[in-house]
């Protein structure tokens, strides 16, 4: 396949395009800033959900319902699936995407796993623009979906105008997510394994957490918690009712604007950021054998080896 | 009390001194690049283990009874402890610190907890020269203990010589941290809550994990695995004794020093990229009104943003 002319393919609804772009964004290719200076003007009107929370709660198969919803109301839908760069996952992985495998066929549902963190702008950035290739080709809903519960995860779901965060009854995942700060970005909270015997003790569990919370900032709104069953559906659609909800409600408080601005801020600050981090490796693995070998024998320090490196660029 | 010759006091064996020494690093005072200056060359001879894993599992009993050995020979010993920045966990950190408390009229054990992000060379970076502090001070063995087990935690752990990662059975704890990318840099693994009934099954799936992992970099040594007891003392015996088998298997293999190096490394690269971050940072405060507006109107698209940025500084 050619790359003439790829984004005017994008576009024009090409999907196989799409695919190519995605692509060629994974994988850094140059000529990506140029293709994403003539698909940004194309985004801004999709909805965007991410979700996150900790392996095996059941999120893709709470999203694989939620597809199916959004695809009744005629919606095309994209998922950007973020998955941690450890080797040893590939497996756990290939396991959530064949809950999607329902939606394989359909040709307006478009489902990417974006891998290794090594890009520019960081995993975060390229799941991000992945969601803007979507949202140009003519995507309506796009979905971030993330393994795990850690800092880089939670940047991935902020790119989402709301942040869906899922947990199962009786696993601890309330406070294992209140300690990475995840509860704090998220605007809607599913339990899912809504038949367990401990689902509503975990509801009330994370709702006196969200208390607490609630004290510290009162003026914003407490987030909504909704019971899901991912094998049977149960709950989904109340799910999409709080996301529409959240939507609605950062439309008319007029908080949408800024909060988006705030998540483009963080890509630009995370792209220029690397850029720079990736000079300052470049430049010690070329000074390295004199730099780093003078603070191994301690006659210079870490900080003013630091410095140099700094002041060089 | 005055800051005159703060370092001199240091390295003469005063114990506020080194505490004030932390505040200042914590505190990020412009002092501390001249400070570490004289400190660095003083280091270099501690023993050094971090100690990460979910909360929960016993860290701190464990870390409680390893110091009581420590003391038994006479070794002065210091504990890092790194806090999430979530302003929701103090409780459980406190929890923590009580466990630790048996120590606290030790003269010669120095507890000492680490909070905020915002350092330059981020919290990893922070611990670091806090260990470099107390290593001047004359303290023998120093222990990182870290809260959770995401990247931030790893890289707060991989600056120790030995790195210790404590799991509890029946928690999916061992998936958990293979998702974040942590049974890659543990040493030693320790199984605490010996006597749960799954304790064994636990360590088994430890195991048939490492062999995996094994299989793919048949050099790497295949870590150790102890059941430990936090409550009465089970295995930590053992568990030190596993540590300074790492030790000297770093010493002979003439591994130490690469190990080393490579922890000083990315402690140099953090610093310098943390500070082009805080310049970049600012510079996009200054701009931001006009920057960030042509970003919103679909002027300007944010990957071009980020490279006028990079270029301007």
């Amino acid at each position: 396949m050619r790359d003439d002319n790829l984004v005017e393919r994008l576009l024009g609804g090409d999907r196989r395009a799409l695919a190519r772009t995605i692509s060629k964004i994974e994988g850094e290719d140059p000529a990506v800033p140029e293709m994403i200076r003539e698909i940004y003007p194309r985004t801004g009107r999709a909805i965007t959900i991410g979700f996150t929370g900790p392996p095996g709660v059941g999120k893709s198969s709470i999203i694989a319902k939620l597809i199916r919803l959004y695809r009744e109301e005629g919606k095309k839908v994209g998922v950007v699936s973020v998955d941690p760069s450890s080797p040893f996952t590939r497996g756990a992985i290939l396991g959530d995407r064949i809950r999607l495998a329902d939606h394989f066929l359909d040709k307006d549902v478009f489902i990417r796993s974006m891998g290794s963190r090594g890009h520019l702008g960081g995993l975060a950035g390229a799941s991000r623009l992945a969601a803007m290739a979507m949202e140009a080709y003519g995507i309506d809903v796009i979905l971030y979906e993330t393994v795990g519960v850690g800092q880089g995860e939670v940047e991935v779901a902020s790119a989402a105008d709301t942040v869906v965060l899922c947990l199962q009854p009786g696993a601890g995942d309330a406070v294992q997510a209140l300690k990475a700060g995840v509860m704090e970005v998220a605007d809607v909270f599913c339990i899912n394994k809504a038949d367990h015997p401990q689902a509503r003790g975990a509801a009330a569990e994370v709702r006196s957490i969200l208390e607490i919370g609630h004290e510290l900032d009162p003026d914003a709104p407490v987030p909504p918690i909704v019971l899901t069953r991912g094998d049977n559906g149960e709950g989904v659609e109340e799910l999409k009712g709080e996301i529409e909800g959240h939507r609605e409600f950062l439309r008319e408080s007029g908080r949408m604007e800024g909060r988006r601005l705030a998540a483009m801020r963080e890509f630009v600050l995370a792209w220029a950021t690397n850029k720079l981090e990736k000079e300052i490796r470049e430049r010690l693995s070329r000074e390295d054998a004199g730099l780093m070998e003078k603070v191994r024998e301690r006659e210079v320090d870490p900080i003013t080896a630091a410095e140099t490196l700094y002041k060089e660029v």
